[in-house]
């Protein structure tokens, strides 16, 4: 749950598309939000089956308990259709920690900046909320690498490394950056 | 809900009495569970009532969800009655680390190596399910210095320290142990 996703965002070139009026950004959850993220988590190719169930189940109790579920969504949509979208929440106990979830773009939408939009999008919000800091859990591993230097890129700092945390060999690095 | 409670548990004396037959591991969850917990949380004089609700509401969750709720309690009984309780669980999507949500001695009971107890029966029931790390997340204020004194003492070490998370002053330290 604790373990943000995002296949390749390198937002490289950034695309006018995500700027212009082609996008955009709905902050509450529907019914039919339950299958885009399952076949977008799917399409990437980037998850494997037990990640795509937890993906689906944040949906299913943010449907369930609404706002009290502690998961926010932003959903980006192009022409009615959902293309991207974060998943993020107030951390229990604190102050104004907030932790990001989960990050997925649509693969025939990678590599033009939806990645960083969404990104700023949750800032906003967090912000907006009175969230002071956002958390990033990750994987240390190879695949990862483009995860990581997308969240370095967005401003994100190591704030910790934690040793075979997920397997052997397979460390979580938290980011954070503080708003 | 990451942040495992523990009132002074300096279990420096150690008395038989957790090591005897007065006192007895439970590791099913009853419904009177529910008052025992929020009692023993208020007796403690420790917790503010919003850490008692989420010390309750992960009792319901149990209730409600049994093992796919993704916390198991142990409850420490002395004739019949709860005098301690541990609250842990499986991280989802590591391969066989577990989180210690919570630990609680009732005052009572406090400095007589029950907390110490209760860890241990703990680390066992995460061995016997092929867990291989326990964290344990809390606070780096110096109102939490005897929790860390005691996580010390039982050989967690420290993994990570998250600058500000709680609150501005407050850090989070995360503890870690290898079983």
């Amino acid at each position: 749950m604790n373990r943000p996703k995002l296949q390749d965002p390198d937002p490289a070139i950034t695309s006018a598309a995500c700027r212009s009026a082609e996008i955009t950004y709905r902050h509450t959850v529907r019914e039919s939000d339950r299958l885009a993220v399952v076949n977008m988590c799917r399409e990437t190719g980037f998850f494997h089956e037990g990640e795509v169930a937890v993906a689906e189940e944040l949906v299913v109790e943010r449907l369930a308990k609404g706002p009290s579920s502690g998961y926010e969504f932003i959903f980006a949509e192009r022409n009615g259709t959902v293309v991207g979208y974060v998943c993020f929440g107030p951390i229990a106990c604190t102050q104004s920690s907030w932790d990001l979830y989960w990050i997925v773009v649509s693969p025939h939408m990678q590599r033009m900046g939806l990645g960083g939009a969404l990104l700023r999008e949750t800032e906003q919000a967090v912000k907006h909320r009175g969230g002071t800091r956002i958390y990033i859990e990750t994987s240390g591993r190879e695949q990862y690498r483009p995860t990581r230097n997308f969240y370095e890129k967005h401003g994100y700092t190591v704030a910790a490394v934690l040793t075979d945390f997920y397997a052997p060999g397979d460390d979580k690095i938290v980011y954070v950056k503080v708003l």
